[in-house]
């Protein structure tokens, strides 16, 4: 189970090689929202999101001999990355393992980080097996995106620099709005928060009808999604809440948030036009919470989780929003 | 004239107020310039650009009665923003002399900063003695948007930054291209380097046809543009150099680059894919020399100055070239 030691120690192995990202504010985008919003912007992160972090943690928490044999994840998206990136300045070999069909930039841009990228037809092929047999021949390490230790410490480290930025601002008590799929992201900073800045609260944003970490905390129990696909915020889709993140989250977070593709759209013209940052419909979750959910405090911190958006995406929500 | 000991009191008078913008790169990025560049996102400051920094440096260097009487400026772009900004944050009233055909969000956003926006027909009336008659009647202080000793020392507190971030990242040498207009920017941030980080040599950046600093500097003399509009990086257009600016950037200034057009639309694209901020054309004139110049060192860094732009030519900017 992470706790805040391992936290600090991810953070002092990141310490000059993974952004320290700024909290973000504008006048009139408080206005619009009728209350104080900071936005802490791991969309400015290397490799465009946060993953980048637990990428690294968990890269170099690894003995010399397993980084050299090298890592292996299963990820077409913002976990790819991450690990591509971390484990290529750890001069580590690095297997990401993608479904055939993902989009081309995706393959290219993990490719371009370095990784050997192998493609699997999902309607034939078992991710899994194939996983371990390459694991398996090279000795690989599996990093998993949300469930491991020093992941979800790596990830923690925004909870620590959250601390400092929000007393550094005359934060003392605000509701910390997360983006959130497994839960990696979230564990990790309802961690640092409560070590470090105990009236800040964290609480999950997820899209509407993939809001099991939601229904998770409010029943108790870990729920599933009775789909894995159909919102526009594919970044944080995941089946159901990951087995290391929930029982941090049921003990540290508050209520879940449930957000629509329409309200993750309008966040990100407006992330567009106040604070002129790019921002994925996924990673704009917490964000629009901030702006659109009812019931939250005068002041609320919404971490915005990644900026990799398919241009035409980004279009259409400015040619609808901005 | 201004020098160091005043960019150095507006940094103090500043501290705490004006955000301190991240330095950006990225991997992939590097890899299409074939050179390491690093980006100082001053499209992340408050209103969206440096002018926050002028326009803050200028009221608060105000005596307590002038600042209570009010300031005036003539702008319709990011420095009627920069000083509405600062002036309300003072609670300095602030009349702000706009075009009447300016884009009604433009003057919508300077009004939302609490100022009073005054409209004058640019083919009919006169633009100084509208402003010279308000000033006079209410005691009002001009703001210039170079050409002023506080404003220069306000946007220089980019170059004291800068040198201490390019230091942290172990740069010692590099050229630093900065987005021009009358050079007030330019100017302080020189003046700045020069004593704090002397590896460092400014070159401006400038839209072709318009690039009359860069063909001042090459003479030794002010030069003036044929044209006053007619490209799309709006942000930059000035008839002619500072009589303040011109003469610091002459003595401490590299030879002037010129950028087209398309270079800048290109540079807006790979900005929003690679590092994720949003900039407007004029703010992307520094990255987009560092981007596509000749003859550049392995390592620059550009100073990107605004992110204020139009969702149309944002999006058209994506089109052809995200």
């Amino acid at each position: 189970m992470t706790d805040i030691a391992q936290i600090e120690a991810a953070a002092a192995r990141i310490a000059g090689h993974i952004r320290h990202t700024p909290l973000l504010n504008a006048p009139l985008l408080d206005r619009i929202a009728g209350r104080r919003i900071f936005v802490k912007a791991e969309s400015l992160q290397l490799t465009g999101s946060f993953k980048a972090r637990g990428g690294w943690s968990a890269v170099s928490a690894l003995s010399p001999e397993a980084r050299a044999r090298g890592v292996i994840a299963f990820s077409s998206g913002n976990h790819a990355q991450g690990v591509a990136y971390a484990a290529a300045r750890h001069a580590s070999p690095c297997v990401i393992l993608m479904p055939s069909d993902a989009p081309q930039v995706k393959i290219d841009n993990t490719r371009s980080y370095g990784a050997e990228v192998v493609l699997y037809d999902r309607a034939t092929e078992d991710r899994d097996a194939i996983g371990a047999r390459l694991s398996d021949a090279r000795g690989l390490t599996l990093i998993r995106p949300y469930d491991d230790v020093q992941v979800i410490a790596g990830q923690g480290t925004v909870g620590l620099e959250l601390a400092g930025q929000a007393r550094e601002a005359g934060i003392d008590e605000a509701e910390v709005l997360v983006c959130c799929g497994g839960g990696g992201l979230s564990s990790g900073i309802a961690l640092a928060l409560r070590a470090h800045a105990p009236g800040l609260k964290v609480r999950t944003a997820e899209p509407q009808g993939f809001d099991d970490m939601a229904r998770s905390l409010a029943t108790g129990a870990r729920q599933r999604n009775s789909a894995v696909s159909g919102s526009i915020c594919d970044a944080i889709l995941t089946p159901t809440p990951g087995e290391l993140t929930f029982p941090i989250l049921s003990r540290l977070a508050g209520p879940g948030l449930a957000i629509s593709d329409e309200e993750a759209l309008r966040a990100v013209a407006l992330a567009f036009t106040h604070l002129r940052i790019v921002l994925e419909p996924g990673g704009a979750a917490g964000l629009a919470a901030a702006l659109f959910a009812p019931d939250l405090p005068d002041t609320v911190i919404a971490v915005a989780t990644g900026g990799n958006v398919d241009p035409k995406i980004f279009a259409t929500a400015l040619s609808r929003f901005a």
